[in-house]
């Protein structure tokens, strides 16, 4: 094997966040530790060039090292580590939930240094950024784009789509949970089996599990859910066109009417009951045709909709059934997989699997 | 795009059963017939170089043409003809299900050749026959050797089992429904709701809608079962090894002891109902603890085991809930994916699907 194995790839870590550390934790491990040469690490406020003279870095001690010996960020300097480096232009991994970042992403493609990122900004705005960074990668230049992990994680949920579609496949439908917080949500709020829990209290313990973002409104805005769809829509040559990219999506926000005007984040958690009514109506209605309500994203081809709702699904739909936890579950109706689509389920979040989907990339 | 564009991969494909026909039709249609150039076909008996003087092959007229303008099959010609080829070596498509095609992958792989197949026979047999197939594939030569659709067709099994060992998570247990015949066999005969319908019934139904071999007992046998439970076995670094591939698992036989003593395919189908009381019993069983019956491969890592049997499960469970036709469902339960698995569900045969395991790779 190591007659010709190729010489490690350099790659540039910026983002040292839950899923930056998990990515981190994999680079420095087994077996990619052979396969990556980490050159730099950066959180939001500092960089650091490796390696460094006296002892390696490992996943326990890069935060006081980074600390003690990191600079200030300069973005040129980063650039042109990766674009010199002798073992190949190398990659950039953006771990960041930064809008500033991808906004370098085609001077930084355009230097011949590939990209990978679970952060979902610059494929879910406006067309035209992402227009500005698909022109500037393969087939038209030697450079890659990759954020497999952008939906589901690690799940391989756009490779597979990407399949289907280089094969000839013709999508019909995708759909799907794609929010491990409104999974969970929803799972506990309204069960096959019924029950009464209150909306509130589901989003109270939610919050405390750490589920959802500080401020659950983030999560409960569909945004998240609408990013994903764009992402999606986009590798569908027949889906409807998003010019503003997620803006572009109709997305039903789970912030009752009754709860708009909560000013903060404390008033809208003290107030969350307010909204109780609302969501035990809908939930109640579903009841009674035999449903569950689940919080889908839905790109449909057929009808030229994508859209982000509260849906209804009969209790023996495996949204209902399969759905446990904070899981993922997206279905591909198309035209080899109908009338059974093909479906991926697991857990669509989480540091080690978002790092995994960085890594595969 | 195009400047860039390389030159077509130079493809020849033996095998035109349902597979083989699907996989013709893929290769000669967008997007796909721009980037492969199909320089032979051929079945059991001819083979035929392309391109035709005269008009172009489609999906509708090459039956004809290579009954026409075929020649006996000279494999000595055929691999010169991929090694020699001007726009590089190419690959080389098995799609029979032959066992002697297999026994010449090391030598077409030493030819610089690549192999892309969806025929199991290779990669589940003899240790060594598979040990002399990897040592002349990539990192020690070049050359690639493909089977993703050996296990699930057009499901991305093994390519995400890859990815996880790749990106260094643990994998504990691998299980899952892997044949389309016995998933549908036991959807029909051990049903959430309760039933009795005979085994037999279920199983004549099965063969006349064609979802079985000719001989039932091909499938009954549990044989493709093992077959792919080998293949995923030998990714997995520390699962026990398989000297003998497929015959080295434990597989429990479809047959009941009654009916093992059938001659004939005819004879086994007139006494099929002789077995009822046997798959009775069993659902009987299952049925006073909850359970429904399905026919699993299991890896399960932590107790050293492949097997291939009969297994009891909740009626909650997805095996008993999601899982509906004919469909395959693989269940990985990794450090990373634990306690609830990241699950493959949909069609994991029928020729479409199989071809676009094989275009995928």
């Amino acid at each position: 094997m190591s007659a010709l194995a190729p010489r490690p790839v350099p790659v540039a870590l910026i983002g040292l966040g839950g899923v930056g550390r998990a990515i981190l934790s994999q680079l420095l491990s087994p077996p990619l530790n052979t396969r990556f040469n980490l050159i730099l690490i950066a959180n939001s406020r500092q960089s650091l060039s490796l390696p460094l003279p006296a002892s390696p870095l490992t996943p326990a001690n890069y935060a006081p090292i980074l600390e003690k010996y990191g600079t200030p960020i300069d973005w040129t300097s980063i650039i042109s580590l990766l674009s010199g480096h002798s073992d190949g232009p190398g990659i950039f991994i953006d771990s960041t939930g930064s809008d500033i970042v991808p906004s370098m992403y085609t001077q930084i493609l355009s230097m011949g240094i590939n990209i990978v990122t679970p952060n979902k900004k610059a494929a879910s705005s406006n067309q035209d950024l992402w227009n500005s960074i698909i022109e500037k990668t393969y087939p038209n230049s030697p450079v890659m784009y990759y954020g497999e992990s952008t939906v589901g994680a690690g799940l391989p949920i756009l490779s597979t789509l990407k399949d289907l579609i280089a094969t000839g496949d013709e999508i019909e439908k995708i759909e799907g949970v794609f929010s491990g917080t409104l999974s969970y949500i929803f799972n506990e709020f309204s069960k096959v089996e019924g029950g009464d829990v209150k909306f509130s209290d589901v989003v109270k313990v939610a919050k405390d599990k750490g589920y959802t973002e500080p401020d659950p409104r983030d999560d409960l805005s569909g945004t998240d859910v609408a990013r994903k769809l764009t992402i999606l829509s986009r590798l569908v040559p027949t889906a409807p066109s998003l010019p503003e990219g997620y803006a572009s999506v109709p997305t039903q926000s789970l912030v009752p009417d009754v709860l708009s005007n909560a000013s903060s984040k404390e008033e809208y958690l003290d107030r969350l009951a307010e909204g109780d009514e609302y969501f035990s109506k809908i939930r109640e209605e579903a009841q009674k045709q035999g449903q569950v309500v689940r919080y889908v994203g839905v790109i449909d081809l057929k009808e030229g909709k994508v859209e982000c709702k509260l849906g209804k699904y009969p209790t023996d739909h495996a949204f209902a059934t399969a759905l446990k936890g904070s899981d993922n579950i997206i279905s591909f109706t198309t035209k080899r997989y109908s009338p059974r689509p093909l479906i991926i389920q697991g857990a669509g979040a989480g540091a080690d699997v978002t790092a995994m989907g960085v890594t595969v990339s």
